[in-house]
């Protein structure tokens, strides 16, 4: 077996076996398959695709290409992941509520890179949150108050992370078996049983249309089936920003709205959904409307609240900025954006918005780039909504009065406009399991 | 414009224009384009295609990325090309004959690698020639006596150089569009007006069959065209070794008997055929079967044999082994090899012979592999041979007795028998023009 044939393989459309692909993943993880090898690789799976038996085949290579977590001392993990979208705090909002209701929350995010955002990031605009805690804390954390969300501080899939470097330098990255299998690939690494995983669809999305979004569900589907974990998928919009908010401390002041009770209804509705099947697959009823209840429950108890206080307690972070969220530092410059045209807003360019919300300093364009935690944008008009010249479409959160003002007007842009009445945007797309 | 636009154009299938093609093909040289980069584009080139507007602009870019030899001081240039084989020694005989009738004869030649020779090294074997002359001394070598052979001592086509090495390492190098372009960009920097192509066929060729050829045939006419460099290209059948000698001066010495007017069928063949067509090109005779008597007439004169005595002189050769091929040494051992079967050649296996002969020294399997002139094979049966079991299959001319030995093994696995009879091979396969 050498990298030639195994290139010559795919490059002729013919399908890889098992030990041909633990080959390349093994190899050029430890470098003695070259960059140019891999990309040449890459570029023929991209146009040629992998079956579904070598895509399995493939995430469960990078899965054990470096460490995995064990959580089987934890009893049974089901894990969340979102594919990613602006303004998405779901994952904050949604584990305490898991939690509270039992089940196990033991989560490893990512940092936010490009147009989206990542939770950790999030998670550090609270003063002395710590997210890179030992794993064994995280898993006694877990244990004593049912949830800790840490970095990904273990070297999880090592492979995946160095393909998705490549990809990204070689016009490779929207390729359906390669997404899936980066997706899961870190999934399996970090230890969970069962995965409820958030398609997000959209303009704010990678996944531009629904046919998209369920062929990649289907594949992911079809490779916990495989490797033994369970998933479901739920198809979300992602046309316009998730809540009112975009940027680090804005996001978890919205949070801690949300789980007092004053929720956004597109927040609402994702993570009912989403939660109820995480409770499904926990065991922990089967019954989707009974699941919803359950929610909405425990959020009105204040358990899910308290349950986060808990959290940030647990990981060295300052509850009084929980407690008094006009605590949180703000940006210097808190610019009204007015419309300069009339009608309903008939869509957003989501993925410009989340461009802005980079540029003030809230997200990274590239790895090296610092965050600000203060700045960022709150959305006050989406979809459906009627619009009037000179009504406040939002505000921008700046430190730097130029970068702010030519975000405003960025934001502007963003909007368009129907003279005809336009439909509030359906929140939920589809669920595959 | 970028590179991962460019490559997500090819990954799509879309055509590239002259600004995309030169773009990438100028920084790809320079090194601002990575290898990755380049291995992705290739990959996609080769999987998804390219036409033939495409293909010229590839070759001219590759062209002109490095010194072109300007050669229009020399009248009107008829280059000659073959695709590789073994036992190739058509160039040292033929040029001869080209120049005897007046054509000028300005080739700048390669050096063998893998299981094909290459002109260079064979011309080296006479003590005493220079390959690596001035372009200065080569130009006027060729207005004095109407013939020069030299190395590529300039920078010609170095994007070819650089995508043919990485071709290599990423299993792309049986491209119809990237061998097509690979070879015209050669010989348009080599400043050739118009060329006649070789493009040999069969076990021993890279062109495995005469489809294959076919369509790199007519993509190098296509360029040759659009490029304003008439091209004519005769299939030549490479399923046999050409003549009778493979090695370095082993065909060197059956040059010599070939240009005396001992000339095995199948050198002669290929000889008047591709001689017909440079004199056609030449404008000197459009009548193909009065060009062959022109060419048949011009050795029995001895005047072909003469200028190649004149071409070995002025590049500093020992002339007195032109002579005498006696006097070039022999290697040490000289080992028969016998038939273990009976009956008619049906086939050989001739890219083996290729690496036979590369083992005994005789060719290069990497760059830096030394070239021994000594060594070499034989051949005494061909396809469409009777043989009997312990007739003489050829000899191996080996400085190791043990590697050639194993050589000897090896050269009867080579063969193949039919009992029934089986005809000679048919040397010329067509020409397309």
């Amino acid at each position: 077996m050498n990298i030639l044939e195994i290139i010559a393989k795919k490059r002729d459309n013919a399908k890889l076996s098992k030990e041909e692909i633990d080959y390349f993943i093994e190899n050029y993880t430890k470098g003695e398959i070259t960059d140019y090898q891999a990309a040449a690789l890459v570029m023929a799976i991209y146009i040629n695709g992998m079956d579904y038996e070598e895509t399995t085949n493939f995430t469960l290579a990078m899965a054990k290409s470096g460490e995995i977590l064990d959580l089987s001392d934890l009893g049974f993990v089901v894990d969340k992941h979102s594919t990613g979208g602006i303004g998405d705090k779901i994952t904050m909002v949604l584990m305490p509520i898991v939690a509270a209701l039992g089940i196990p929350a033991a989560k490893m995010s990512g940092r936010g890179l490009g147009f989206t955002g990542g939770t950790i990031d999030k998670l550090e605009s609270i003063p002395g949150y710590n997210t890179s805690i030992s794993v064994e804390k995280f898993k006694n954390n877990v244990k004593n108050i049912g949830i800790s969300i840490m970095g990904q501080t273990l070297n999880l899939a090592p492979a995946d992370k160095k393909l998705y470097a490549l990809r990204d330098t070689i016009s490779c990255v929207g390729s359906i078996p390669l997404i899936a299998s980066s997706i899961m690939s870190k999934k399996i690494a970090a230890g969970a049983d069962k995965i409820v995983l958030e398609v997000t669809v959209g303009s704010g999305a990678f996944m531009k249309n629904l046919d998209e979004a369920k062929e990649l569900s289907e594949t992911m589907i079809n490779i916990g089936k495989q490797a033994g974990k369970q998933s479901i998928c739920v198809l979300t919009n992602m046309n316009e920003p998730m809540g009112y908010s975009v940027g680090n401390s804005l996001e978890v002041i919205e949070t801690i709205e949300a789980l007092s009770g004053k929720m956004e209804e597109d927040i609402k509705k994702v993570v009912l959904e989403l939660g109820s099947y995480m409770i499904k697959l926990a065991g922990k009823g089967d019954d989707i409307e009974a699941n919803k209840k359950m929610i909405l429950e425990i959020i009105e108890s204040g358990e899910a609240l308290n349950k986060f206080r808990q959290l940030v307690e647990n990981q060295g972070g300052d509850v009084s900025y929980i407690d008094d969220v006009s605590k949180f530092e703000s940006a210097k410059y808190i610019i009204p954006v007015l419309a300069d045209k009339a009608g309903y807003v008939a869509s957003m360019d989501n993925e410009k918005i989340g461009y802005i919300s980079c540029s003030l300093g809230a997200g990274r364009i590239r790895k090296e780039d610092e965050i600000n935690n203060r700045v960022g944008l709150i959305i006050k008009k989406k979809i459906g909504d009627k619009v009037d010249v000179g009504d406040v479409l939002g505000y921008i959160h700046a430190d730097d009065e130029e970068v702010g003002s030519r975000a405003a007007k960025s934001l502007v842009e963003c909007y368009n406009y129907s003279e005809e009445f336009v439909e509030k945007q359906k929140q939920i797309l589809g669920v595959l399991e």
